[in-house]
């Protein structure tokens, strides 16, 4: 597995992520209308490989029905803004009209407030009668309590997320999930996460989960790394945890698909994903920026408003399109935050594949695009002089 | 080959570009009135190493006529707005009064008007008129289509550009360029590509092809890599391709020339992709601050107005001197995007190489131009003062 | 020990800092109140790894005492403003008042001022009488004459500090400090620094000191490495004076903790630091930033006020929240300068270890954070454009 | 040797520069005051290792007089304005009030000037009047025709420098000087360069030189990497010169010192070029800062004057301080800048060397300074708050 020395009698891995690697064209080329880019969850059928993520800023009540309308999946936190306030929109202006420097501590006072058992119900009721499928989210501290409601109310994937989560959870204090009973007693598909190793993915992966989210730390609204100095970047955590979903595989006969979530933010990242083993992925800031999204151009991450030690920023990235556009184009800009899905289907038909799985296989290379200062101080000048 | 553990059982090459690289001088010295920078493709010679680039703000006829009469060579290209609209300058000017933020819409429709085979034509006798060898360029699905006019119309190459082209292309709706028929009933040269791998560069000269065109996502108007994740950086790109020329010489011995398409903006990166085994190059944004160009400073690339899938802003360079001044000097600017003809002669000699197959050859080293930080701010702080 | 050619015949170990290196998750993950961050020099116990720099920016007596009271521990500098001015606030009132020109001139006048004895005792006896530990610093030179003063007046640690310490300095002209009789001499604790290097720790082990600092040329309030070019990054730095202190242990049974000085600004690079093999950290830079610190937001470092050669310029950190913030939050910040304890304690629970001599033997992995430039462009205008 | 795979079947060297290394502090330390830092020319022996380089910006005869009464050396170009004009003060002051964009024009007009023969005599006089060292230097092809004027004149030392020198330089149209001849004729010692590689110093040291200058592309007022591509970073460019130094002392018995010339800007970058086995520095940019310098804070490349292919920008580095605070301080800057002499001395004191010589052998390490972005951005802010 190689591995450098970092000092006397330690070694460690080189990891990857996205803004280092790039993908080689293949030896033929597929028209983008023959690329397929569904998968599945268990028996589930997808017909996009794209989540948006569970952040307050990202996905309401009308953002879940208009992604469901579009054929992908909006994830609703149970958790946020959504189920602690009967008008969520009002709180989140609240937010958005904040200054930057009060925003941390406004937002800790926000999501002081209790959750309430009724609104987690409304909430997916509201999106089910819209037809849309209805696909909630909470920290594991409260699956085991809102597991049954979520059910009842009828919700179709029921997602258990933490910073970092592992089948093995020690407390003195508190009594840990039981991640094998909960899929158990659920019966709708679960999806765990995060994780980013090898060994905890095929852990969790034996609990029974139906799907395992990847990634600690490399997402735009989110200072893990920074604050706690956590985390793996995503080309190498999605590899690794493929890497278990395969082994496992051979073993149990159970395919658990991977979601690498967090630190994507154009199409070329979602494409790397893809290469990198992902059969999904999870994605924030550039779903912050629909029309459709209740953060109206602004972006924050659930440890934002950790009460203790608050992670991650409220980012503004601005409202640049519709959900529509960002999904299915026409594209009006050109940074490939938009037409997510003809830029997959296009990066795939130069790399001459026509199916999710046959991208899993392509060739990466490690290709940094880092300029020389002297064309770095060039543009910056030009850029400067633009009309 | 080496590469390295991105993952689990998973490997990649380290590839690299121009900005990575330094060339070693050499152990004798050459004087650079000595050195011989032409080259050929199959018996067709040429006087200097560099194409401008078939791109709408860069070459017209007027452009392709002084360039031929520099004894360089510029490709017009058959699907920009010279063959879309009879009075292509009015149209430019709309492109570059175009705020930024509606350029890439603007640029949208205007690609939208039908490109009108009389004006290829008459593109093409206009700078045969003038004694100037006309070079065109479309993509394969105009190639079988626009041959036999451009043949007909006294073209003298016939350039087929894909962002990505290979010899093998799968559509289930649309059939594919067959590059051997057309190689065969196309009696002037064809340049075929681009295309980055050894592979694809490998087959595509089997189909007949005189040349062949090296690069995805290198450059300066393009962003196919960060909105698709797709490229390879040029100098492994160049090299590669190299190999699959060589090797196609030894089985074949026909020699298929190489030029090496974007990325290249001084003379020092035209000398490195001349180190890493290329014959010519082609160049863009260099040509695009000609006074002659038609882009008046602006520059964008073909794909910045796709219709579904935008890649590449319209990037402003300026206008810094003549046509004249920018192949053959004298400099009045030092950063290395004027007197190109002379740039590569006096490194060629400091390098001690007379030809440019003997340029193949040199040394060149991994020295990435990174400054450390505190010099870095220095040198802000430093610009800042100076008056 | 690998190491890389850097030319014909001459081989260098590539070392790493703080930036480059991430920690892996476990594959448990433990509560974070049932982490114990607690260690020890000898047999003294201190509940929190954290020690507030020498620094005259940082630590005055009130700050000592408040850290004292917070488990913490702040190091007085004998060298500095307090022993040399009876009134040290009109003193610093003076350097932070100075314009950035003058400021280095200023403080070179400040520190010509002679060192009081008299004050020396007093300052000790100010944080003895408030039932604060009473750590103090000095350089080598000063160190045989300082430490019957210090023991006097009731001293608990007693710190001798250069930028390089070693057991060996030759001179011809003064007397070396001889550490060995210094140990032997003094009945409090010993800490001796500053090193970098396996050898020369292990040397200044053996000369009985009881703790080791680590750390040349990595501070943010040093430019050591800048003027002269000498240092090495924390991460290799610790990994290797870590290494000597076991084979120490292994050869001598004492164990001589180990405190990495210098560069960490964060909770996540003082998670790294432990994972890299440290006991215990000592912080400038965070500390200058809280409401206690008698640089009022400026920090410089020791070597600023250098007669000859100052390195290291005044820096303006702000500031931001109380030193109880600072070590045990509530955070208002999520830049990861607040709570630093608990940031330990979770990073510490997400790496699945529940004491300091665990979180010495988890994963680390190299994980440069450089983005691409088209991304960090972007970030640059988003971040105008934020409102 | 090592090497990297850049493409099929061809790999090359990575090399290093200065700011990629850092120097390891030593396991004993020296008092600075018992370090020498001498060294020698043949038989002349020079006090400190530091020439100021042959740059009208810097040089004039007032400088040389002042360098060499504080014990170094400057370097006067008879090639520039001083030997062209008669009065070059005047001339100097229309570079200097140029505006940027018109700077490269008007020094390509200034340059057009001939060299007057009685001005260089001239010139040696007035520095040998004052009983200042001479050095001179001219490039290769005038070298034949100066070297007679220079001598009678009652030069010390003749300097032949050119971008690239090797032994062998072959023109169809010019005699190339035969250095072997030079040396012959020549009583005082020639300094000859520049040159990056083993094989050229090798051979120019085989033709009798006494000194050779290391160093093709790396200098702060020098673009010749960037325009021609052309370049080694001065680490491994040192380390492998001085490895032909060493081989050839083996075989011949004499002792060619090598002078390592441009990219230095600080104490620590002197400091590294000694350790990488260079016997002194020329330095530019560091002394156009100097009150004495004739450029008043401007500072410009030989090159950037050329009339082909200006290579290298005007700079300004303003006015920090005299030649004696330079060399000998007390420094008033932090940035490294300023009293080099006991920078030197002082960072062999903390790598436990006392000669020149011995400072060869220290161990360096590979030790890159990027930060990671986040705290790049900090600094950016905290940097626009300093008051």
């Amino acid at each position: 597995m190689g591995g450098y020395y970092i000092g006397i009698g330690r070694k460690a891995r080189r990891v990857y992520g996205f803004d280092e690697m790039a993908l080689v064209p293949g030896n033929k080329t597929i028209d983008p209308q023959d690329v397929d880019i569904g998968w599945h969850i268990g028996k589930l059928p997808f017909k996009i490989p794209i989540f948006a993520a569970a952040m307050d800023g990202v996905v309401d009540v009308n953002f879940a029905i208009e992604m469901g309308r579009l054929g992908g999946i909006a994830v609703l936190n149970l958790g946020g803004i959504q189920t602690r306030y009967e008008n969520p929109h009002k709180v989140i202006e609240e937010i958005v009209h904040s200054s930057p420097k009060e925003a941390v501590e406004i937002m800790q006072k926000i999501y002081r407030e209790p959750i309430k058992k009724e609104l987690i119900k409304k909430r997916i009721t509201q999106i089910k009668e819209a037809n849309a499928p209805a696909v909630v989210s909470c920290i594991p501290q409260q699956a085991k309590e809102f597991a049954p409601i979520v059910q009842e109310a009828g919700a179709d994937i029921f997602v258990v997320q933490a910073t970092v989560a592992t089948a093995k959870y020690l407390s003195s204090k508190r009594e840990a999930l039981d991640f094998k009973k909960l899929c158990e007693d659920t019966s709708i598909p679960v999806i765990a996460g995060n994780c980013v190793t090898y060994k905890s993915a095929y852990e969790l992966m034996e609990t029974g989960i139906d799907a395992i989210l990847v990634g600690v730390g490399p997402g735009a609204a989110c200072t893990t790394r920074e604050v706690l100095g956590v985390g793996v970047p995503q080309v190498t955590a999605t590899i690794d945890v493929a890497a278990a979903r395969d082994d496992y595989l051979k073993h149990s006969g159970r395919y658990v698909s991977i979601i690498t979530d967090g630190g994507m933010r154009t199409g070329g990242d979602i494409c790397k994903a893809l290469a990198s083993g992902t059969d999904a992925v999870m994605i924030g800031s550039a779903f912050a920026r629909a029309k459709e999204a209740p953060g109206k151009g602004y972006h924050w991450g659930m440890a934002t408003s950790d009460e203790n030690l608050p992670r991650g920023a409220r980012v503004y990235v601005g409202t640049t399109g519709t959900l529509k556009e960002i999904l299915y184009g026409p594209a009006r800009l050109d940074d490939g935050s938009q037409n997510l899905t003809w830029a997959i289907k296009t990066s795939m038909s130069y790399c001459g594949v026509s199916s999710i799985k046959k991208m899993h296989e392509i060739e990466m290379v490690i290709a940094p695009t880092i300029k020389s200062e002297g064309k770095f101080f060039q543009e910056i000048q030009r850029a400067a002089k633009e009309k």
